[in-house]
């Protein structure tokens, strides 16, 4: 099973495969290469392929994209594109259902703003909807927004949160938006996955317990999340085997390394640095230095990717 | 009954009596001048009151201290005093009681963001509590707390949000923070309201359509305001009237003036003027220009106004 | 004189205009009527002008649009053409001339922070061309950018600072950015002004005595500044004027008010005002609710205006 | 010469003892034990002692105290005396001598933001001095204070804007205020350094190359810095000497491994992991997730030890 830290399946796999050396049964990968975008779906088919991945059922889409790092209107626009094309599938395109979108993290720590944000660029409409006493429009349809916060500050668990307003304006799907770690410095603030596996609860980031999936929540659960840190701990353990790889290969004292090194299983390396790190590691993250521009940029494409899939006449 | 846009008890008071010239039965005031802090309680007693003042049934606790426009420790922490000691009454002393904080308003915008940075700063214990599976601690009581968002950005009727909640987490009551709008400019951030009434529909800044009292949710209801902003037309009509005063007292044309004048209903003057703000005024505000910084130390002093009142354990 | 408070040459004129009865000489006037915005050029002439005008000689170029209002990509880009188009005829085409964008204002304060926000999205080019030793670019010109502060937080004049920075780094003009005051709340956020005759001491908001023009700096300056901000006082005196209009379409009193009125000098009914807005006046200010949004949206178009007409490279 | 990179002098002299297993002549070191804060002094004596700590001839004054981790009263106020009490021993009582405070960074930067946040909470006086035409007061002295930004937004040089501003308004002595580079985690956010050596070319955070010492000011320079980030490869390397040490008692592999490291060079292994980091390495920061509460505090704590050190009447 992969314990290190990853949200995204496609790391998942990539260290389950670099680690066993073998294939993966029960996960079927497919990958497009569009001209600035790579998109692989990683199918995860059965309780194997999920138990070895550490993910539940599902699909999950990735998109790597450069243009993400971008801010100006044209990348952006063209990342928005990808994007929408991608959403739009997923949501199909029965105008009468309902969406309920979900900002989870923290307002308040600009790495993990990125719901919330993405949250006040949503275009809702319920309440115009309720207003006008409408069930239908050519061009609009019906989408509510919620950020709970994060249970530090509220003291309720996201999940009872998320929940509760579900059972009340029963939507019929709930899309979630959340800020991810990555594995890969060079995956921060530059991949974007999509999942309908939802979130299970032991796959996020550490201490947030959340279980917003189908299972729980009743409907159809869409996450939408892009790594935007990687923690100290990951960061550490991967730098540490490119630098061995480079040492291998300049230094006479190579073999003699490597051959120590890999009787050092991968897990035993982890938790050596994991303790090494202690007790400064709790809060400790790595970003880009620019992250406030970053997420805000990152906001503005998943907000206007969604508003462009679930409402066809936004322009 | 009391159309000006105003959402203090005391005030809605001093309108009816300059307008009427006459006594409001229904409705009871007690006054206390402590060293640097004017108590007044409103007690709002029958549904004739009620009407008259358009606000609830109810006590209406209004704090007046020029100490709020201080951010050094000692105005802050004398402030902080003078609300915990109302709070401390209203709540009682019994320690099961859980609560859940609600901080209505937007995060994005400056003077609406009272409730939800207050909220961000309360003491929560909820999880804690449900983590070690207690009922009861000599120190801490069961508090949780929520920022709903507004309506225009969640496409939910907040109150919806909150009752959902409600609902489901069942406290024993629930205290909510919102900015409110205040007839005169010097009550602007130097003004605490906290009312048993809740807040009622129609009572608010417009167009938030919030039911937050007891008869909704189930549940007490104690809300706690301060009028961060004046509305333009309030502001004008107020100004104009110290003005004409101050003309009727220095012109010869005073009296000539003054006859005029008697003869305009106060509410076609105010229709008047809020005609003539048409159409920019929708969302034109009136505020201090370090309004960053004053909604910040407000903030703080109703935050720990709660913590200390909730929490008998906190210094 | 025209003593009532506005920064913009458009507003005196009108002031003027209205109060006098006549025509202003020694100040040309002239209108461009565009498809979505109007371009109009006071130009004042003379001393004589200037006098009347309380405004310096020199160009006065408005453009006055409500594409400043929306933040979508097509509006702000036709408004960005708009600046583009009457910077570059200011600027000319010498491509070695250096220009210094100075940010006037408060970061920390919202209203007062389109200078500094606009410096940080400027694109400075002048380390470069020191770093490769380049007096020339075809695609470039030399820019260099300064947020200078105000008084109240450096204790040092903002026309010394920009000064000493001028006398050490030789521009060959300076360009201000500024939030402006304007009399009419509906020109808020909706004009900008571009002027050649800098900023004089007195034309401006209160308390900023700064001098920044040719004959302080030694080079050619322009003003660029929007109105983000009306004050208090002007927003009353302007909305009671027009609910006395309407008092008298509508009231058969209206001819005795009128009299009554016409023998109020303008002045005298400011400061009358202006006192009874005392102590509370210092201040405060009228703003649209979502200024946070506004002032960004006005930042990019400002600073991208500046990077079009300063860079001829620069899609 | 230590080439890691630290702007500590108390790190430079660690890593060299513990690289050169020898004392460093040169450097003089005195240690105070306080309540709750370490005191030590880094007096750096000549020339071999400056090359060899790459750092400048001049005292270092590093305060180490987790109270700057809180943020309540109490803890605040305490770490404000520590460092007032250092202070005032530095700028001694003659209440003539005039003050600039320049704050390094940028503002747009949570991690860089603290030199900016700092000098707009530093009570400054000149333009209240030169406003009354005084030269001295019992109770407060000259203070100004400016944040010429960095590089990539003005284009200027900071040195040379700082350079500008002390030929004109000629100050006694000019105070710099800077976020740092730490190598040690547990320093973060936890040591502040004064140093008098100014801040030399070189020895600070990679491209900015400011030069504000005596030499080049022509007046007295004191450097107050507080470490608020570490570089990634400087975490990773530091991540894995702890890991190795680890490893070393815990495995029976030890002595062979040990064996190997021991004969790679310590800038080998930087310039090893340095590499491994490419290309994403150049903005790349390991921070508290919690930073922008941790740097208002330190700007209050910063502030407020300038403003009683200053300022002797400042309660």
């Amino acid at each position: 099973m992969i314990t290190r830290r990853t949200d995204l399946a496609l790391e998942a796999k990539e260290i389950y495969e670099s680690e066993s050396g073998s294939f993966l049964e029960g996960v079927k990968i497919e990958k497009k290469e569009l001209e600035n975008c790579i998109v692989t779906i990683v199918d995860v088919l059965d309780d194997e392929g999920a138990k070895i991945m550490n993910k539940g059922i599902g699909k999950y889409i990735t998109l790597e994209s450069d243009l993400m790092k971008y801010s100006d209107d044209d990348s952006r626009n063209e990342m928005i594109s990808y994007l929408k094309e991608e959403l739009s599938i997923l949501f199909g395109d029965d105008k009468t259902k309902k969406t309920l979108v979900i900002g989870l993290g923290n307002w308040n720590i600009t790495s993990d703003s990125l719901g919330p944000k993405t949250v006040s660029k949503t275009l809702v409409t319920r309440h115009i909807f309720r207003n006008y006493n409408k069930d239908y429009d050519d061009d609009f349809t019906e989408v509510s927004a919620l950020s709970p916060g994060v249970m530090g500050i509220t003291g309720i668990e996201t999940s009872e949160t998320v929940k509760s307003i579900v059972d009340n304006i029963k939507p019929d799907r709930v899309v979630v938006i959340d800020a991810l770690a990555s594995r890969k410095v060079e995956r921060v603030n530059a991949t974007i996955q999509i999942s309908t596996a939802g979130i299970s609860p032991g796959a996020g980031v550490g201490n947030k317990r959340k279980a917003l999936n189908k299972e729980y929540l009743g409907v159809d659960v869409i996450a939408i999340g892009v790594p935007t840190v990687v923690d100290a701990a990951t960061l550490t353990i991967d730098i540490l085997d490119v630098a061995i790889d480079n040492l291998i290969e300049q230094s006479e004292k190579g073999q003699q390394f490597y051959n120590m090194l890999k009787d050092l299983k991968e897990e035993e390396k982890y938790s050596l640095i994991k303790e090494s790190l202690e007790p400064y590691d709790k809060n400790l993250i790595v970003t880009p230095k620019d992250i406030d521009e970053t997420i805000e940029n990152l906001a503005i494409i998943i907000s206007e990717g969604l508003n462009k899939s679930l409402h066809p006449g936004k322009k």
